[in-house]
């Protein structure tokens, strides 16, 4: 990875499963309802501490409808009110029905872009993935959050072993301060391994005896045990019941990938979007205190877990 | 810029007028006719050279049809014949109605970004840009072109004084050596000075008394002069009337910004869009002579047009 310090300026980085903003069973068809929802919520946590309520709708394309342009050019006469601080949000989102079909059908996955098949599906992916991106910066835009779509792979990213070898994140960090919210899309053939659930289960959501996981504390070297709910079984076993139910190993790479940025310091939520849930995690409050009625998955470094254990719960 | 070698690895750059590739004076309507037109003559171009001219479409999104995707993946069966080397292209594109009106509302070209209304006007610009990309990536991806969107924004790239400051042009060049064919959109403001005409002409090519100037020598000094057709009044007369006539100062940029890269060795050729003249052009025909029924303007460096000269024409 460059040599970027992302502490000083990111606030909150938000990932949105393609489960929860696409319909998963049907081709490259979007969740609206959902998406409306989350991108409301994004920008309700976004101007926390903002007394401006009022949205100034940011899309101003043809398909918005050209009445919402005059609408939305009248509503900067008071451009007092909308000195809004947008800034320091990312937005990650996975493909859900985007992309995996190309993805699939290719075996973009597996690589070889020397291969014609494999190079027209990498093209195919990525027009499909481009749409859905270019779909979520505008519900985001229409909520007035300054929203700037970037492509992986537009910006040099590349992937080694399923890892991003190197990163330019430049053009991240100058979207960031120059004040506009960057909206980037994931992998098109990874993003396939959690359902739209509230958060990580022991086992399969379907499965009657799973668990909702709703706290994981990160050690130093990288290992990760559940502190919430305190199973009956020890946490060597609740890692073993995760692994054996987890077929494709997208489970255990998900909460490693979580482990992964834990372990820097920040705080990682899974949790169901679009509902309260999701609005709490992105309020904050969670960060001092865990109610029992709030549901997801939270993931941390075990050395702030205690700190945050001591306020009464 | 960066240090880039581009001639190393580019053949050809080829610029698609925003006024070629969409309805001008429509909001945010393309000229499909138009684009498959020029997709099939890139195409063309670009296979030169190969045996195979079976088209195998790279665009598999639902928007192409279902029926579209089985087809492209049933002709991958004989690889072989599919084996074009694409790569050394790089597609630049105009905005059209595509940005210019979402520019102009908030003058977001004056600059400011720390104006909300100018803030918006960039993101609204943006979207427009992108989704005119997004059909451009889809035309050409139709006609087998692995084609890649890439954002001038989104990989570090910025403006001051309206030239380009700094650009990462990593990502181009890596997209290059992966064979891919890169489609950036230019700047959505200043792209609307030339409209969609056989080139360039001494004065607005409305005016009866305009000529087309065939050919532009550019000396070591950037400045330049035509050679072709030999007009009655001196080179000199020639410059006063294109300044005289050029209101908005569009077209001496566009010549001084054609003769910088004339300076460098590589010729630019300003064409019609979707004629048999910009075909000409792709084909590399006129590098060796340029044909009397030939209509459009190549610059170039004046070391080299007397070689050209030199055969018969």
């Amino acid at each position: 990875m460059a040599e970027v310090n992302l502490n000083q300026t990111i606030r909150c980085i938000v990932k949105l499963g393609g489960a929860a903003i696409t319909c998963k069973n049907e081709l490259e068809k979007i969740n609206e309802e959902n998406l409306e929802t989350v991108s409301s919520h994004l920008r309700e946590a976004m101007i926390l501490g903002s007394c401006s309520k009022k949205v100034i709708g940011m899309d101003w394309s043809k398909r918005a409808g050209v009445s919402d342009i005059s609408a939305s050019l009248s509503d900067f006469g008071d451009q007092g009110q909308f000195n809004v601080d947008f800034s320091r949000f990312i937005v990650v989102h996975g493909a859900g029905s985007f992309g995996h079909f190309q993805a699939s059908k290719s075996g973009v996955h597996k690589g070889g872009l020397n291969q014609p098949l494999v190079k027209a599906g990498f093209v195919a992916t990525r027009i499909s993935v481009t749409t859905l991106n270019l779909e979520i910066v505008r519900a985001l835009a229409t909520e007035g959050i300054p929203s700037i779509g970037m492509s992986p792979y537009a910006c040099g990213w590349s992937t080694s072993e399923r890892n991003v070898a190197s990163a330019d994140l430049s053009g991240v960090t100058k979207a960031i301060d120059s004040g506009f919210v960057p909206v980037l899309h994931g992998d098109a053939v990874l993003d396939h391994s959690l359902t739209d659930v509230l958060g990580v289960y022991d086992r399969p959501p379907t499965d009657p005896n799973a668990v909702l996981l709703r706290e994981i504390a990160v050690d130093e070297d990288g290992s990760w045990s559940v502190v919430k709910p305190m199973l009956e079984s020890t946490n060597k076993q609740v890692e073993i019941t995760v692994a054996a139910h987890d077929t494709t190993g997208g489970m255990v790479t998900k909460i490693s990938e979580a482990a992964m940025i834990a372990k820097l310091g920040i705080d990682v939520y899974i949790v169901k979007a679009a509902t309260t849930h999701s609005l709490r995690a992105l309020s904050g409050e969670l960060r001092r205190h865990i109610p029992d009625d709030w549901l997801g998955t939270i993931i941390r470094f075990s050395k702030e877990v205690g700190q945050v254990n001591s306020s009464p719960s």
